[in-house]
Formats: structure tokens, C-alpha cells, sequence
């Protein structure tokens, strides 16, 4: 579906133009095209395969969907492929995609499986005619910058997530309830690891060293971009060496646990049975157990036990077993 | 075996020609020859060392097999060598290969101990003469892809067990099962990796920085192949980082049901030591014990030990215990 | 919250500057000015980067805070962001940040989310004006050591409090305790690790190499910054590794010490099973049990009870299991 | 000990010559000798090192022993290093050594602490003079491949062991067997892993890039020795692997057996305590106590409690836990 | 405190000079002078400075001491740092070091906290005037080599120390000296890990590549001291790797113990709680139960009794609980 499909000269936006008027627009020197796509359709591709003189093997791709981050050069343009996380109404993690094509003359937009449009990006390129001019390299800038910025509230989420489970680690019998939910943190933390770290190499040769043509003048914006996806991939790192750690430690936690549980069994059980024990003993049919015969027999012996069991209740107290 | 033997001439099919005549055609400028062998004898490798005039070890290499994938330089040809994983009958992973010399004007490709075939390889090239003119570079990509696009269906299925047994790691009873599973996963994930991250080393050199000249024109294909190998290796990558923290969940699952099991062993212990200890009081031989002459002793003992009991499970059951 | 503005002339202080006379100085060749800024105000900010014509993207950094310590080439100047961190009241690690703006002829520092000043950076460059004369690149270098010799402190005291959790890692019952501090270790550890990991990499390229223009002249004093970083770096890595471990021996000593208490359990619960199995066969109630009728049958089986346990006491005793 | 000394011209033999006419023949253009020695006493190495002219630092590395694997330069010549594992009676695992000098003109192999001569070496290549003409350079790579592929039954050997293993690890009650082997098996792993890597990292130096002159016109057969290694040493770290994940494994089952032990103890602990229980209660010596007056109380007691024991054992069964 | 100050000429021993006059004979084109510092004051390391003109920052270091072993380039000269490991009285691992300045002319060693002196080196030195010769660069070489020798000890102390814990590691009850021995062990591997890794990494730019000038000409000593260090810090890695192989196999053990224990103590257990239930079932006053009437009812039942238990008792025994 055509979102929008827009002529810029000089920083300014020139017109609206139809799709068919694309190729003339995309040859004046001074003049670039940026059209965007949603759930783009075979038909839709081809005519933009066309227009652009893209390589096959780029369609197929944002065809096809389910890439990994990646930017390719095709000779003189760019195709780069980044992922759009969104939490869907179940809370689950999905993953879109958007894929941008990038000449000289033109920038081309697909989006997939997303609700997140990119209608702000284009409103506030249009509000800075000065850097808008650098051409088709700033547009894919201000695309990565809005996808990266995205990313953002995804890493806070798991952050918050990861605190609120670190506040249960130490509570006694939560323990399988923070297994699972670590293990749940675990699998988003690496999926969004897989949006970041593939997109962070392949925009790490956006500056630098030797940087294709189309993006020479708008350096230092993509280096910027590079700086957020390090500090996001680092963010995302120290998460799961934190859940790995903290995966240990629940489980000396329950191993902890059981062993207190054993101590108290092991206490209650010593208790009762010295109880049962002298009972069992003063229940023996011998014809001559004298203290049988005593008046006072009976509660002297429920004293003596109560008094033992007391005893041991003490020792085992102080021990820390009960 | 020799399945097929064909010369093509600018990405047209001029003939199927006999083998003697290989050597002849090889020699036309804008000619080469296709050669498919299927699980080949001694003599037939012998025989296409002569025609093309192969490298003494890599034909060893073919001859033996049980290589590591890879893809080696001897002078202006190429050897490649790729896994064929298979699923047997019996649900067992098996690796055949593929070897592959690819010269000027030449490929031969040496198939062994797999069922699969590769002609629609063959026939997919003979309907797009475009690409093929590129020449035996091309028809190299074009076995590696279609080698490559064979991993996928096995990177799913082990992402779909993963999944199951994800499912399972969470359901009480089922540690043993699940760490079966995973350790059979585990073994298959491996199998796989040794397939796809030595061939993803070797193809990251047939594109970007000095190519195999045989390869030269075809970069932005081999790119496409590196591209899925990078891709399957992530998965994998992924499915193994996944099951060793799937591996100590499980085994956090069992401590934790361990525990469990044994705080309701002690609660019912408990209860039960209490009745008789009771009892065992009672039973005891004293000859002044007044309770035991009440017309109501008995039932007022019962009810007395049942209360006691009840009080005791109620608390377990409050403790979660029980 | 401007702290001071002052002008330098061949490594001696000129004048304490109005802001407005910045720009008149910095263009004088053999003059620079050094601005110290604190939780700066975005009206400061922009005063600062029209006076310095810093970029955008650095003063956008600077004003946002919480980036990771980074040292960026905009043109000829340098931007360098680190991290300051500080224990609060409650013991808690917090990391304040220094952004540096350099220069040829300049140098701004803001200071956000720190109480700690680096006023005695300034004396005492201003006391050694041999060395001050090297420029603004020498600055830099001072203000970097004197942020890098505030980590020593904390890689001490988790060193200490390391040491002290070692002492206690093998003192039966204290698990738990150790397992809370270990795991608070780790979080801090972790934080000091993401102040000086990427500074590290980051100073690793102001000597050797390619290095920025301005601190061509002090490369010796980066490389010592830098050797600085690589030994704080190894402490911390060394810590890490050395929690890693101890969490495993930790959970073997909790392990190791449930083994004991199933032990002792084991051993008292078959002592007082003994003794209450004899108990219950010598209170069955058969009508010919000669041993009850015996005078001293009583103390006889009193007797081979204590005897039967005494005997099971000292086993276990020996065995170590009581 | 002298083995054998042999002059070769253009890959043919020459003649055995003695020990005194070595730097003779050496000098002739065309010509190199090939030297083999035993556990070579210090006299023995002191006249090669005059005969050949080589390194004193080499002679003492192969006088010494014990050196890890490795290829070193000394001007135009050689010095390398490799390790024998051996199989000793006892079927533990030993470590000879053999050090290999080769200059332009000669090769020196000294072998160490090893049972396995390299005569077939020889006679192999005396039977391929093509090859030999290359010279010393292709008798290094004899040497070297001989060596290398007497790892692979070592390498089989450990691959079969962990097969025996992982066949173990779900077996029940061969926890403590299977550990000790795992833990013997990652030892041997090692000790090949430890003659395997290092040679690996030496080899990829003799082809490809910049390669010592003497084995520059064999780079295609030192190339072949790489990937063998580089196989080899594949298959050491995924056994390596798999030893880490089947000790995990291992511990898993051992917690879950002890679970399922657990259980079984609780249930049939249960079902005797309530039998002692009701037991007890029967037992008690109220005066009042209508049913113990019954004709069929007992009966009717005795099938209560077994109607309740058996119900339990039911249950039990029924949970898993029996 | 000054240990000697000694000029030599042409590798021979020229004189014992006053430190007074270092500075003429350091301008004395083919002349060097070697100087051994002992924990020198404040007073004597300026007084080399200013006589071999240092960099203030390399004589810091020396000063300051407590640094990791470096080698770092100031101009034309060298700054090497190395630790020197010490068994103090306690037996506790202590870290001495030695600092040497090198520069065309002079070697300058300071040796603090260490009992052990480099008097051999020099005398060695001067028994080999040959290699002497080669100047500053060859005393560096021979007090590198002096001190990585004394590495290979500690080493051997702790693969010594490794192997008598692992013999213990299959052995019952032995498992809490078991862990805190190797958690001993991995603290003085990783002090060892310090000493060398570094000083490895530094070694090996003085051979191969781009080589300070004053090591040029000993180039193959200094690779033959990397190799040492190669391979020690191999050694290290493995005792590291054998260590936390070793943990896990040790916390196996003592699961694997506790179940023996757990099934031993059910085995028992339950033997007893059938021997109590049958009693007390017997002990039961129900009126009517006839066996009790029966001349031989009471050995009847101890029989049956005994007869229940030990058929438990063979059962157990089979099943390998007892």
C-alpha cells in the first residue's frame, strides 16, 4: 500500500508526484524522491523495481521479509533492513521489519508487520530544510534515528522487568515463579539482541573508515546512531550476564530453602519421635516397671517428656533449625 | 555414477556430450561444461581429473569425504565442499556432501552417501540464460543456494522442538523427559553448526574484498548465500544459548520440585508423628492415669488427636506446604 | 551553573574571562580558555556552543546525559563524555557524568549528577606551567586522570568486600547472607565495569596510532591514562570471575552442608527408630511373652535399648555422620 | 641414536652417507640431506648443530623437550615442533615429541620420548620422486602429515568414549561412573587439544600470506595439513562441548533421581505411619473403647487399615511417586 | 639501595663506576651501563633520572610501584615492568617487581619487594661476552629470561597442587577440603594469570613486526622468552579450565552422595516403620485377637517380623540402596 511518494529539492519539499512521474524526478541532479510503502504487494515491488532500477536480489528480500538487520550496497545504493519490535495486545514480543532502499536520487521505504508508522520522521525532515539537504544519506539517517529511538523504551521495559525480579530473588518460596519469569526475560532480551547487534555492525561501516557515497556527508549523524545501538547492545549484554547470574542465584536460593526445610523436618521429626520413643517405653507390658505403680507416675512422665521436648525445641531454636 | 553431462555456450544448452569430449569443449572461449557425478567410483574421479586437469588433493578430498566444509583456492580453480543433512527413516540426522571444482570453464559437482539431487539446479539455470551467461561462477551460486535454502527446514524444526520442549520446561514431572529432548537437540543443533559456520567462513570470502576471479562477477550473489548462512548460524547460535539456559532451568525446576516434594513429605510426617505420638502416650502402662477411666475419654482423645491433626494441616496448608 | 572561565598564555594563567570574551581569545593562536560548567542549563549550553561553534550532536549528548563514556572526533575537536561514579548516603552507587568539549584552543567541561569538583585539576596544571603549555590536549589528559584515579577507591573497596565474602564463603550457615552480598558485588562490580570498558577502548586511541591533532603532544600521558584503565579493567574482570566462582563453591558448600543435615537427621531418627521399634514389640500384648514376667526384665530391656542405640551412636559418630 | 642420513638429489636417493660428509653434500646446489635421530644424546645434537650451522636456541628447545607445538623461523631455515600422543600400556595417555630442523638444503628430525618411528615416511617419499624434487621443504609436510594423521585415531578414540558415555547418562544409578569417565575424557581432550591448537596456529603461517621460503612451493600440500588440523580441532572442542553439557546433564539426572527417591521414601513413610498411627490409636488404654469389645473388631481393624494403606499405595502409584 | 653499577665495552666488563659518572659513560659510543637498584628511595630513582635522563611518568610508575607487568616505549628508550612471584613463610603466593629502564646506552634494573636477586644474570652475562655484545637489549633479554624462568616452578606448584585434589575428587566425604582447595588453587592461578598474561601480550612486540631498536638484534631471544611465556599462560589456562571442570564434577559428587544418603537413610527407615507398624498392630487391645492367644504367637511374630525385615533388607541390598 502507497503511504506517500514526495519530490525534495534543496531541502524542500517540491510536490506530491504520482508513481509513474517517479524515474523523471529520480534523474534532475539537484532533486530526490523518498516514497514509502506499507505491506507492500508483488505488484507494488515490481513497479518500484522499475522506477528505481533496484537489484533483484534486494526485492527478494524485502519481498520475502523475515531478514535479518543487514545494509547492502548494490553498486552506488544502499538496502538496509531493520527490525521493528512491538509488544502486541497479549504482551508478546513481535517483531516488523523495514526495509530502505537508497540511491542517490531516491529513498524508498517498505514497512511489514508493523502499526508503526514513520509519518513524524518525514514531518520533522521537512521542518530542517538545512540538514535535509545533504539528500538521501539524511533520510536514512532520520529512519534509522526514529527505528533506533524505538528501541529505547523496549530496553527500559526489560530493565524494570529484570529489577522487579531481582526484587523476589532473596524472598523465600518465589522461586519458581522468578525462574519463569527470568527465563520469559531471557527469550525478549535476546530477541531484541537480535535487532540491535546485526543492525550495529552494519551501521558501524556508515562512518569512519571507507562509508559509501551516499551517506560521506551525513557521518557524524550515523555515528550517532552507531553510539545509541552500542549503548542499547551493552544495555542488553549486561541484561542477560545479569539474568544468567541471577539464574544461579535463584537456584542456590532453593537449595538454600531446602536445606532450612530439611533442618526443620529434621527437628520437628527428632522431637516427636523422642516423644513417641519414651511413650513406646513406658507402653511395655513388663510385669515389673515399678514407676508404673507410682501415684504420681503418669504426669512425672508426661513432665519428663514435655520437659525433653522442650529441651530439644531450645537447642534446635538456637541453632537456627526452627 | 555420472548423472548428467552437459557444454553450455553464453547460458544457452548447446549439447549433452560425452565425457572423452569434455577436455575439447573446455578449451572454447565462451564455452563451459557441466558435469553432475553421483556417489563416484575411483576410476570415474580419475577420469575427470584428466579432463579438467584437478588438483591431486582435492580430488583426495572428494575421494574420502567426511571433510569440513569449505571452499579452497588451487591456482585460477575452486574446490568446495558442503554438508548435505539428511533425516534418515529413523528420525536420525545424517550429513552427506557435496563437493564441487569450479574452473574457468568448468563445474563439476561430486555428490555422496545423500539422496537428495540437484537437477532443478540444473533446469532453474537453463531457464534464466541471463544469469547463466555469467558463467561457471554462477552455477556454483546457484548449487550453494540451493544447498543452503535445504538448512532452513532443519533450522525450523529445531526451533519448533525448542519450542515444545519450552513448553514442557515449566510442567511439574517432566524434568527427565524434557532433558532428554534437550540434550538430543543440543547434539543435532551441533550437527548443523559444523555444517553452516565453516561454509559461512569460507563464503565471506567469495564476495566484498579480493575474489576468486571465477567468482568475480557473481559477488552480490555470494553475498545473498552469506546472507542466509548468517542467518541460519544466528538461529543457531540462538537455539544453543537457549537450551543451556533451558538446561539449568530445568534443573532449577527440579531443585525446586525437590524442595517441594520434600516440605509435603515433612507436613504429612508431621501430622502424622503427632497422632502418634498421642496415641502412644495414651497407650502407655500407667495404673493412675484418670482419663483413661472417663466414660467419654475415648472419643474426647479422638477428637482431641483429629483437632490437633486439623490444626496442624490447616497451618501446612496455609504455608503453602500442602 | 558556570564554575570558572579563565585564559591561558603559554601554560600561565591570563585572566578570569566573561563568557562574552570567549570567542575574542580563541582565536588568539598561542591562547587558550578552559570553561568549567555544573549541571548545566540548556540556555549555558547553547551560549557555550555558539562561543565554541561546538556540533549539534555533542552538545545534544551533553545536555541529555546518561551516555556511555565515549571520545568522539567532530572535525578537529574532540568530545569525550565520562563517567563519575559516587556513593551516596545510603551506600548506594550512583554514576554522575563529566562531558568535555576540546579543542586547539579551547576546552569546556560540564559536570552533571556529581557533587565531586575538579577544581584541584586546575591548580595543579596551573602550578606546572611546563607542562600546562602543551595546551588543551594536556588538559584533557588532567581531567582524565583525575577522573580515572577516583576509580581506584572502588575497585579497593570491592576488592575488600570481596576478600571479606571469601572469609565467610566456607562458614557453615551463612549462604544466604553470602549470596545476597555476592550478588550486590556482582550489580556494582558490573556498574564500575560500564565506566571504564569503553573509556578504555576509547583513551586505547589517543597514543600509538592515528591520534586526534590535539593530543598528539601528550601521547605518553594517554598511554599512561590508558594503562591506568587496562589495570582497573583487569581488577574488574579478575572480581567478576572470581564472583562467578564463588557462587559455585557457594552453592557446593550449601550442598555439601545438606548433605550433612540429611546425615545427622539420618543418623538420630534411626537411633530413635530402633529404640521405638523394641519399645512397640515388647508392648504387644501376647499372652506368652516370658521375658515380661522376668524380675528384672524391665531394666534388662531398658538396657539393651540404650546398649542398641549407644552402639548405633558410635557408628555414626565414627562414620562422621553425627 | 642415528636412525638413518640420506643425501637426495632431484627427489632421488643418493646415498647413505655419514654423519662427516653432512655438510659436504649440503653445500651442493641441488642436492639437501635428510638426517632422522632418536632421543638424541647432547654430543649427537652438537655435531648437527655444526654440521647444519643451526640456532642455538632451537638445539636447545629440542635437547630440552617439552616445548608446546610450534614454527619457528631462524633466518632461512625451520625449527618445528610437534607432539606424539601415544597410547601406553596402561592405556593412559602420553606425550612424545618430535623437532624438525629444515633449511634450504636439509631436514633434521629429532624424535623424543615416542615409540612410533617415521620410516614410512621415507620409503613413501623415495617411491615419489616428483614430489621429493620440491625438497625439503615437501619432506617437512611428509613429516607433518604423517604426525598429524596419526591424531585422528585419538581423536576417534575420544569420539567413541563419549558415546559410551551419553549411551550412560540417562541409565539409572550410573551417575558416579559416568562422571568419572566425563571428567578422564575432558583430561585426554585436553592433552590432544594442547598438540592440536597450537600446531593449527603455527601451519596457517605456511601458506596463504607471506610463507618462509623453503615452504613456498608446498603451500598447497601445508594447506592440506591445516585443514586436517583444523578438522581435528573441530572435533576436539565439540567434544569439549558436549563433555560440559553431559556433566550438566548428568547432575540433572542425579537431582532427579534423588527427586523420584524422595518421593518413593515419603510415600511408603506415609503409609506406615498411618498404620502406626491408627496402630497407636487401637493401642491406647481407655477403659471405654466400645469396638475393642467387638467380636470382629480386630478383623475389622486390620482390613481398615490395610483398605487405607492400600488406598494411599494408590494414590502414590498413581502420582508417579511409587 | 644500589646493588652494583657496572660499564662495559664490547660485551666485556670494562668497571665498577661511581654512580657519579654514569652520565660520561653513557655518551661513550659502544659502552653501556648496567645498573641494579634495590627498593630504591625517592633520592636514587631521581638521581638515575636525571644521570639517564627518564620520562618522569616511566619513573612514576617505578616509584609507585604495584603496577601490571608493561613494556612501554618512551622514545628510544624502554620501560619494563615484570612481577616476581614469591612463596612467602606462611606459604601465601606474594607479588614483588621489577622495574628496567633500557636505553642504547644503559639498563637500569629496580627490584622491589622481592627476596630474590638477579646476581646470577650478571655473572652469566659476563661469562658470554659474545652475546653480550649485543648490548642493552640482550641484558633486557637476560633478565627477562631470569625472571620468566621462575615462573615455570610456580606453575609446576600448582599442576602438582591440582593433581592431588583431583585424586581426591572421587573419593567420599572429602569434598569440603576438596572445594576449598581448589578455590585456594584458582586464586593463586589467577595472581600467576596476572603475572604473565600481560606481560606476554607486551613480549610479544619485541620480535617479529616493527621492534623497539634496542631489541633488534636479539629479536629471536626475546620471541624464545614469548615462547616461555606462551607456554606458561597455556598451562594456566588449562589448570584454570581443569579447575572449573573440576568444581562442577565435585558438586556432582556430593550430589550424588547426598542420594546415596537419602536412599540409605530410606532404606532404613522404612525397615524400622515396619517392624513399629507390625508391633503395634499387635499391641493393639482389641479382645478378641487370637494370635496373641497362641502358646507360640509371641516368637511367631518377632520371626515374622525379623523375616519382613530382612527380606527389606535384601531388596535394598539388590537394588545397591544398603
Amino acid at each position: 500500500m502507497l503511504i506517500n511518494c514526495v519530490a525534495y529539492q534543496n531541502g524542500e519539499k517540491l510536490a506530491d508526484i504520482p508513481i509513474a512521474d517517479i524515474s523523471e524526478y529520480v534523474t534532475r541532479p539537484d532533486c530526490f524522491v523518498w516514497v514509502a510503502l506499507r505491506d507492500a504487494t508483488d505488484a507494488e515491488l515490481q513497479e518500484m523495481q522499475m522506477e528505481f532500477n533496484l537489484h533483484e536480489l534486494a526485492v527478494e528480500d524485502a519481498h520475502h521479509g523475515h531478514q535479518r538487520p543487514k545494509i547492502e550496497e548494490y553498486g552506488d545504493s544502499l538496502f538496509a533492513v531493520m527490525h521493528l519490535p512491538e509488544m502486541d495486545d497479549k504482551g508478546e514480543l513481535n517483531i516488523g521489519e523495514i526495509s530502505i532502499f537508497v540511491g542517490n536520487n531516491y529513498v524508498l521505504s517498505v514497512r511489514n508487520r508493523s502499526r508503526q508508522d514513520f509519518l513524524g520522521v518525514r514531518s520533522r525532515c521537512e521542518r530542517e530544510p538545512d540538514l535535509l539537504r545533504q539528500g538521501a544519506g539524511f533520510v536514512l539517517y532520520a529512519l534509522m534515528d526514529a527505528v533506533v529511538d524505538r528501541y529505547f523504551p523496549f530496553v527500559d521495559a526489560l530493565e524494570s522487568e529484570l529489577e522487579t525480579v531481582e526484587a523476589q530473588i532473596f524472598v523465600k518460596g518465589s522461586a519458581r515463579a522468578n525462574i519463569e519469569r527470568m527465563y520469559a526475560l531471557k527469550r525478549n532480551t535476546m530477541v531484541l539482541k537480535h535487532a540491535v547487534a546485526p543492525l550495529m555492525e552494519a551501521v558501524s561501516k556508515l562512518h569512519g573508515g571507507r562509508v559509501p557515497h551516499v551517506c560521506a556527508s551525513s557521518q557524524e549523524y550515523f555515528r550517532d546512531v552507531d553510539d545509541h545501538l552500542v549503548r542499547i547492545n551493552a544495555s542488553i549484554d549486561s541484561i542477560r550476564d545479569t539474568i544468567n547470574t541471577a539464574v544461579q542465584v535463584n537456584l542456590s536460593m532453593v537449595t538454600i530453602e531446602e536445606n532450612e526445610t530439611t533442618k526443620r523436618l529434621a527437628a520437628w521429626a527428632g522431637i516427636f519421635a523422642v516423644a513417641t520413643a519414651f511413650a513406646g517405653i513406658w507402653g511395655m507390658n513388663f510385669k515389673n516397671m515399678p514407676e508404673l505403680q507410682w501415684e504420681y507416675g503418669y504426669p512425672a512422665a508426661l513432665f519428663f517428656i514435655t520437659a525433653v521436648c522442650g529441651l530439644l525445641f531450645r537447642r534446635f531454636k538456637r541453632a537456627g533449625w526452627l
